[in-house]
This record gives structure tokens, sequence and C-alpha cells, in this order.
């Protein structure tokens, strides 16, 4: 029997039903003074004593009785008849009321004397001047910021008593292994509650990850009571679906009560909230970008109705590159790549599959499509949560078009001057596309025209009168890889892997096929697409097909026979306009760079001659 | 003989100095991917193996041979020749191109009945479609995000190299105790490490703390030998001043060379930038806010120089509510309370000595008063650093007026609802003024009308026209602290430690002392002053007064005798205007509960009969 969900909240009623449900009532723990940065006090502070708890000379210099000063100037110094050298810090004696800082004594043995009369309490720090006895330091509630342990530290403090929210979190699943085993085909790394424990521990929570527990209900219940007595909120990793090997519902059923299965979000609907012993206990699903999704939309928002400061993320208003389409009804969440073109912000979503990890690496930004939508067209404004600060995300360079892993090094490169690289593949034909619409800084292309020039031809095609740039990246062999050093001719007798339509590579193999008078319709495989170079060949050593084509250094990273078929010029289009952009003039700096042809040798199969240079169109 | 500074450099001249002399490479380090969040990345980091390396089924279901589906429908369903049961996450095995969810599947024993033809490699996790093996993850210089983790742990990553800037601080000083210590008189609890240290981690460096080293230049000539042989920036703290016993500048002198002594900043103008075996080696002064400026000022951009992403702070614009004057020629930083009152920025200025720590806790912000300036005047609009978020600046509720501890249980309470109280001590007239030129929230005065009421008279004179609303606090009890029982009328026989000048508590104890017909000026210590309640009891307790006149929770604080003069009626004045500002809602909410009267219960001194009663003027 198939068990489906008996039916979906929406996010706002599950958030609604936290609220309702639950008191939130952080613990208190004690920390080290030396620890509690960025923690929350759980009560107020008090001084423990007073600073000063006497008055003390604030200059170095003589303490003095300020009306025996009276009277003192440039033509009548008074040598002083009671005075006694004291340095900053030091006691001001009980009858003295007042310092002269020693640039102002002149010192002959123990004789003080001064050109100028001083005020009483003159450079003294009165008793109490910085704070007195028992009086209030920190509030409650308070996040402690890092300079003020001085102060605490000061004041007598070691120990401060700040708010925990203990989350423990259990993976479970039989086909897990630890993170730093290499998993055997059908096993799975453990990830999820690495990246929860850091997710929730940068929110302010303290964690306790427990030991994977394989697929059995007892096993799992038995670690949710343990790991429900000693925590404030448990979540449990994996088999929160409705399938027959998700036994999360029916272990929260069996200890609590279940009071949500299913949220109309994506990713993440397999989620679920349930109580144990007044505790919330929350189902996880286990693809990662799921999982990210419940840990950002439902239990950090938890966390915060346990009074951890948790900010809401910061919304931008961005022009979308590409279409949403979606199902009314459910909350849809969208890693992006967000930048500024010009004077706009352009937004590009990522990869929407809920096992790409990548696409939340790539991303510095994310799109709520909201309930009550279709989802949102291509060129709309629409908002846009940011994942990094507005600064940074400020700093982002949209590379936008062909992949070749040389892309990496040059993200590598532009790392150490603040800028952050953010790549979308979409072939050669996507990067002109999103250059016509300027929706990119730049776009790395490799098209050959009818005439037997590179990328030219369809610049002027799409984006006719426009000025532009093409920058060099290098002249970027294409060949077969296989496992058995298959050649171009006997591609007909081999299964392939195929690159998807509009990407220069296939473009390439079809003007090379036509060439060679090779019927494509006679490849297996001619239909089956991967999107990168590094796919191709994986697909090859994977044994999934014999061959592909695609350039040097995919191959070479996996180890694999390449056979060259044909050189291209791999250039990188910018539209004149953005040439004094700062990120693009670190993009051209880095390219036109020795370091960076060193780099292309390193990885082979480049040809670095024109590497830098540049051509204008029109 | 005195040493003076030969020349003061200027704050630009000083940062421009460490960009030119200092080559500032910092440290790599592999800490363990548990460790990794928020640290740089010091190198790439790639992939070790694909995710997944094969393919994978992504639903609960049957893996099928997508042709053999053709032409099933509701109509016509087609039972499988070829099928096998998979579960999500199990290897699709090489004979088979597509998985259909287990929902869409009649299944009889080993027959699967399906009514609706598949695509090839629908719902199958293509390998590589993650991530290729070799593929870059991260690049370098990437400050790593929580949620990256669990990428980094499924692609096989257990340890991250990543940028590391060691920082050695030796505490210098023969007054100094560790804290925990009470310390007696005269010596002074080291703190400024303490503070150091919590502000450099924050910015990603990593900190030693050094054993204190007497003031003994032999002796802290060795610790700094032995701090630059294992850190990369050496921070001397206390001893950079030009006195006798001040040895920072001939040590690092004596062991390098000395390149800036004497910083134009205010505070933290005895600065040294030295240079020992090629490091920067920076003197830090003793006094915390001094200590305190040259962390921010100089020891975090210089952090920044080593690649480290210390942020700018945010600046606003805002009106600053008194005038600083300063000398030309010193760029000089004033810790600030800012906050929002109605549309516009309000910016108070704290107090400005160097050793009042409380200043640092107090603010939320900080003004940089340029070196080419001679200060603000009130009213101007002026730039604002930021030391907190701005959205936590916007929950700033700005209460000035006199002082009462009860105003630290107000802001405790609202703390929970987070709400930031920051109270400005200006005595009852300065608050009427601050709510003349509402550049307050919420003013506390308690000032003697001749008619016998309080507060209304005053009010009614300043703020002519104006709708206020008065909130009674409580009705709250001034009497006479001493150490003995000194009652009222024998004043005139004690020394006297006064409040000042247009404080309500200096102008009760006029109204007293007149209609007793004692002459203020009989009064050993009349003029002698001090600012708070608190300021008063210990000046009592420390044997400074024998007497002063003060709340009466001042005096319990400290353990002290009281003995009653007069109850006044302690209010706050609150713009009609501002009512319906959430902060001052949660303000009136705070007075207005029974929680606040058990706190003034507690305290003491305090009648509660009319707390929370409202007065509507005029």
């Amino acid at each position: 029997m198939v068990k489906r969900y008996l039916n979906v909240t929406s996010l706002d009623d599950a958030l609604a039903l936290i609220s309702r449900e639950f008191s939130c009532t952080p613990s208190a723990v004690q920390v080290p003074l030396e620890l509690s940065a960025g923690r929350i006090t759980a009560a107020p502070v008090f001084a423990r004593y007073s600073v000063p708890e006497i008055h003390l000379a604030a200059m170095d210099g003589i303490a003095v009785v300020s009306t025996e000063t009276e009277g003192a100037s440039e033509q009548k110094p008074v040598t002083l008849p009671h005075a006694v050298r004291v340095n900053t810090g030091n006691i001001v004696p009980p009858e003295y009321d007042a310092v002269v800082m020693i640039e102002d004594v002149w010192v002959d043995g123990d004789r003080f004397t001064i050109r100028k009369s001083v005020a009483p309490w003159q450079h003294v720090r009165p008793a109490g001047e910085d704070i007195a006895e028992s009086e209030m330091v920190l509030a409650s509630q308070h996040q402690i910021r890092p300079h003020e342990l001085g102060a605490l530290a000061a004041y007598g403090i070691t120990e401060v008593a700040v708010l925990a929210v203990r989350v423990g979190l259990i993976p479970t699943g039989s086909e897990l292994v630890v993170h730093g085993t290499r998993p055997a085909p059908g096993h799975v790394v453990e990830s999820n509650t690495v990246m929860a424990s850091a997710m929730l521990t940068a929110s302010g929570a303290t964690c306790t990850r427990y030991s994977m527990v394989k697929d059995n209900p007892e096993l799992i219940q038995k670690a949710v009571q343990k790991a429900v007595l000693k925590n404030d909120i448990v979540i449990i990793s994996a088999g929160s679906s409705a399938g027959t090997r998700d036994f999360t519902a029916d272990v929260i059923a069996n200890l609590g009560e279940v009071l949500v299965h299913g949220i109309a979000i994506k990713p993440g609907k397999p989620a679920i909230i349930g109580r144990v012993a007044g505790k919330p206990v929350i189902g996880m699903p286990g693809y990662p970008l799921s999982a990210l999704t419940v840990l950002r939309e439902i239990a950090m928002p938890l966390l915060s109705r346990y009074r951890l400061p948790v900010p809401d993320p910061e919304i931008i208003e961005a022009r979308i590159t590409s279409t949403i389409h979606k199902e009314i009804g459910t909350d849809e969440f969208v890693l992006c790549a967000l930048g500024r073109v010009g004077n706009r912000w352009v937004v590009s979503p990522q990869s929407r599959g809920a096992g790409v990890q990548m696409s939340a690496v790539r991303a510095n930004a994310y799109i709520k499509v909201p309930a009550n939508t279709e989802g949102y067209e291509a060129g709309e404004g629409v908002p846009v949560r940011l994942i990094v600060g507005q600064r940074e995300a400020e700093q982002a360079l949209l590379v936008t078009g062909s992949h070749d892993p040389v892309i990496d090094y040059i993200a590598d490169m532009l790392g150490g001057r603040g800028i952050e690289l953010h790549s979308t593949h979409v072939g050669s034909m996507g990067g002109i596309l999103a250059l016509k619409k300027d929706e990119c800084h730049a776009a790395p292309v490799h098209l050959l025209s009818p005439d037997g020039d590179y990328n030219t031809e369809y610049l002027r095609r799409y984006l006719p009168g426009v000025e532009l740039v093409l920058l060099c990246v290098a002249g970027r062999q294409q060949g077969i890889v296989s496992r058995d050093g298959v050649v171009f001719d006997q591609l007909p007798d081999h299964t392939f892997i195929n690159r998807q339509k509009g990407s220069g590579t296939r473009m390439l193999l079809d003007f090379e096929l036509k060439k060679a008078g090779i019927d494509p319709s006679g490849i297996q495989g001619y239909g089956h697409e991967a999107t990168t170079h590094l796919a191709v060949a994986l697909a090859v050593k994977s044994g999934e097909a014999d061959a592909g084509m695609c350039v040097y250094s995919a191959a070479r990273a996996l180890g694999l026979p390449f056979v060259p078929v044909a050189q291209e010029r791999y250039e990188i289009a910018i539209r004149a306009a953005h040439m004094e952009d700062p990120r693009v003039m670190a993009l051209c700096d880095a390219i036109a760079s020795p370091g960076f042809k060193e780099i292309l040798g390193r990885l082979g199969g480049y040809d670095t001659t024109e590497t830098g240079v540049r051509r204008v169109l029109p």
C-alpha cells in the first residue's frame, strides 16, 4: 500500500502552528566570559564592584591640593607645600583633590613648581566614574558585542548567563556513510546534519549531532527518545516522506504527536512538525536542498521564537533572467545568482534539482515564489532574498554562457580581488541571449561561423549595432573523450553522450560530422545530453557512454584518453558599455595576466597565443 | 627628563604607511570541515569524487526501459516486461533509463502496470548531476557560508585550507591583575587583551593572549621576541605613551624599528606602529577606549590588509544632539547612542572619557569627527558609523533625562521585546530640552514646581502648545545617604557630595534647604558634583564625602543608611505625537505591567500607587 500525505499544510499555517503550539522557552547556561561574544544574555549583568573604586590619577604627574595652586602663573610660579608624584592609574591620596600633568611641572628633587592654577578634580578619575557597584551593565536579551568583553572583564564578570537553544540532530538512513568516507555505489555521505549543525550554530543554537541510525523504526525511536531528553528541539534527518522506508512520522506519532506532515514548500514538501514531551521534533527531508529549505524556512524561524536573533534576509528587487513556472498553492524557493549589471539588479535562477548542492554553493540569493502565484516571467522585477551581504552581492560578476573549467580558475584569481564570479552554464547561444538582454557582464562563447571565424557572425546577428568587445580566453582543443582512445570516424560504432542543443560543442560536432559525411542519426546516444564538459567525461568514465566530445582539460581531469578534433576560439563577449566596470576590468586583467597563461599551460589543451587579445565589434 | 612625542602621524598617513611597509601575507592552516564556517579559503577546493558517481533513482518507484513505456495511457495500460523496484537514492541498473514514481504504478506481485509513457532519464539523477570529480567547488578567498558545509561534506572534503592571521596579545603593566580577581586599590583588571582578542577573533584573526608582563623593559622585550616568532602581528597592550614607565617604544626600537609613535586620533593618540622581524608590532594604549579606538581604526584595517573580510561600518546621517568641539588636526571618535525619533535619525554623544568603558557598552554607533574640522554644532546632520545593524538601531528607544536605577530595569524588560533602551543621563532639565528639540522618545523628569505639583510647570514653560503625555513611573523617595545615618538637619556638620546643576535632585535639595533655612554655602562639598544616584552613594561609601542626597535604591544597592527627606513624582514625559510609536508603546506597557510594580517593590523606596498613570498636557 502506498501511503500518501493526508493533507499538506501551507508554510504560513505551519509557522503559525509553531507559534501557537510551543512555548519556546530557551535554556540558560553559564559560559566563560571569553566565549560570550555574540551570545544573548539570559539575565541582566551587574557590576561586581565600582570602577574605579577610589579616586585615581588620570595622567602622569603630581597630586595637589587645588586651593594651594591658586594664583600660579607664568609670572608667578608657585612651589607647592604639599604634592606627591603619581602616575596614571595610581591612587590619589585622600588629602589631594587634583592632578597636574608632569609636563606642566618643574621638578627639583622633592620640590614641585607650577605656573598655572588648577580646578578641583582636574585629571582625577573619580571613584565610580566608569560604573558603580551593583549597576546594571547589560540588560537581558542583549547580544553581547565583542568589544563589551573588555568592560565585563573590568567589572569583575567572569561568566555570563546566556540563552541556549539545544538542538539534537539525528541522521537516519541505511545508505549513509560518515563524511570523509568515499561512498560506494548506492551509498550516500551523511552531510545534512553537518550542514544543519553549521547553519543553526551560526544562528546561535547549540547543536549535537548524534550517530547515524539505520532505517529501523525501533532504533530511530530510541535515538529520538534519548535526544528529546537532552535538547530543546530535535531534528530527524531523512525518512520524513511517505514512502515505505520513511519512519520519521510513525516514530513521532508513537512517542508524541505529528502536528504537520507535508508542508506546501518546494523543495522541502515532505517535512514534519511533531511534538514529543512538549518539545518540537522536526522531520527534515533527505534531499540536501530540501533539507536546506526546511532549515531556513522552518528551523530558523523556530530558533527566533526561542529569542535567538535570527535576522530576516535582506530583500531587493531584481530583474529575473528566466521564467519560473510553478503550481499554485506551494511556496517555491529558487536559488539564484544575483548581480548588478549596469545600473540594475539582475537575478539568474540556478538548477532547481533538490539534489544539486552546488546550486546552494553557487547562489548568493534566493527567490521565494509565493504560493498564490504561478511563477514569474523572464524580465519581471521580483523580490530577491540575499544570502550574502548587499555589498558582497554588489561585487558579483555574472558570467553566462558556455562552460569551460578555466572559468573556475578565473573565479579563483578574482576571489583575491574581492570579486565573486557567478557562472551560469547555458551554452554559447544562451550566453549571447543573456548579452542581448544585458543580463550578464560577460558571455563566454565559441560559435563557429560559416565564414570560418568564431563568434562574430552570431553576435552581429543577435546584437546588431551594439558595440561589443571579444576577449580571447584561448584557442581550445575539442576532441573525443573515451575509455579506449576512440577516434572521430569511429563514433557510429560506439554509444555517445552529447551536449545540449545550442552549445558550441554540439554545433562544432555537427559541423565536423557533416564535413566527415557521418549521419548523426546513426550514432547511438546522439540525443542523450549532458550540460558540461566534465559531465560528458564523467558519463564516459562511468560507462554510461563510450565516447563524447569535450575539451582536453575535462578528459585529463578524469584521466581519460582524448583525441583532438578541432581547435576553436573560446572568447568572452562583453558589451563595450561595461568595459569600465571594475569587475569587468578585473576579469580582463586576470585573463591578460601571465599567471593565467601558466594555468592554461598546466591544464593543457589550450593554445595561449591569442590569450588576452581583444577584438571590437562592430 | 620628560619625553614627548617627536611628532604625531595622521591616521590616514599611518594607514598608508601600513599598506606601504608591510606585505601582509596571511598564513594558511588546515581546519576540520566542521570548524570552517565563516573562514576564508586559502586555496581552491575541489570535489574528491563525482556526486552521484552513478545514475540514481530520484524517486521511490520502478526503474524502467523508457522505450517499453511507449503508448501507455489510461485507456491502454502497459504491463512492463522489464522493471525493477527502486527507492530514492538506489542505483538505477545500467539496463534501465528512467524511473516511474510508485504512486503511478499498479503493483501486482512482480508485475508492474503503468498508464502513462515516460521520457528517457525521467526521475533519474545522472552521474555527476551535482558535481563531477575534480571540479572546483570553492574558489580561493571565499568566505565559507554555513550551508556550504553540507556540499563540502558530500564532496569528500574533511579539511579546508583557510587563511589565518595569528595575532599575539601581550598585556603589560605592574598594576595589572587577571580578570576575575577583585582589584585592590591601585590595581587594574587586565581587560584590554580580553577585548582585543574578542574583537579580532570576530574579524577572523586567531589570537593568543600571553601572560601579563610587569613594567620591566627586559621582560617586555623577551615577551615580544617570543610572540613575534609565533604570530603574524603582535599587539603590546599599554606602555605605549611617552611617560617614564612606558617601555613599548624602546622595546620595539631595540628589536626592530618604530615607524610611528603617536597617531593624531582621540582617544588613542599614544599608539605605536613598529616592525620587528618584518612583522607589524602595534603599541596599544592602556585606556580602554583608547585601546578600542586603536583596535578599530588601526588593527582591524591591518587585518583587512591580510585579506580578512573586515566590513567597513555602515554610515547614516543623523542630527547630533550636542556640540562636539575639538582640536584641528586630530581625528576624534565619539561613541554615541543613535535612534530614530519620528522620521529622523538622532545621535547623542556619550561621555568622552577614555576610561569610561560603559560608554562603549551604551553606544550603538560612533562619530568620526574629521581632523580638518573643529567639531560639530548641535543640530547639525553628521555622518554616523553604526556598531550594530541598521535594523537593530531602528529599534533603539532614546531615553534622555533624569537618571534612576529603575530605567535599567525597564531596559531589561524591553530587551525581551527586541527594543534596546539607550539612556542618556543629563538630568531633568536636560531631558526637557531634549524633548523640546524632539531629540528623544522619552524624558524622565522630577522637577518640583512652585505650586507643589511635579513636572507640569517646567514642561508648560519650555514646550508651550506641545501636546505631551506624562507617564508616572513611581512616587520616589529622596533622602540622605551616609555611612552613619546622617539626617537632613545635620548636613552643615558633614562633607557633602552634590548632584549636577539642573538635576531634579539638586533642585529638591535646594528647595528643602531653603525650607529648613540652611545656607548651602555652609555645606562643605556643596559644589562637588556627581552625575548619578549611584555615584553619590559610592562617594559616600568610599569616604570621599559623609553624606549626599539620592534615591533609596542607590543607598540600598551599596548597603548604606538612608534617611528619607521627601517623596517626588518621577514621571516620563513623552510627546503625544510619539505615543503610537511601537517602542514607546512597549515602554508604556512595561511601566504599566504588574511585573514592573514587583520590581519597584523589590528595589524599595518607591510608592507604586500612581505607577502607570497617565496625565495629558496641556
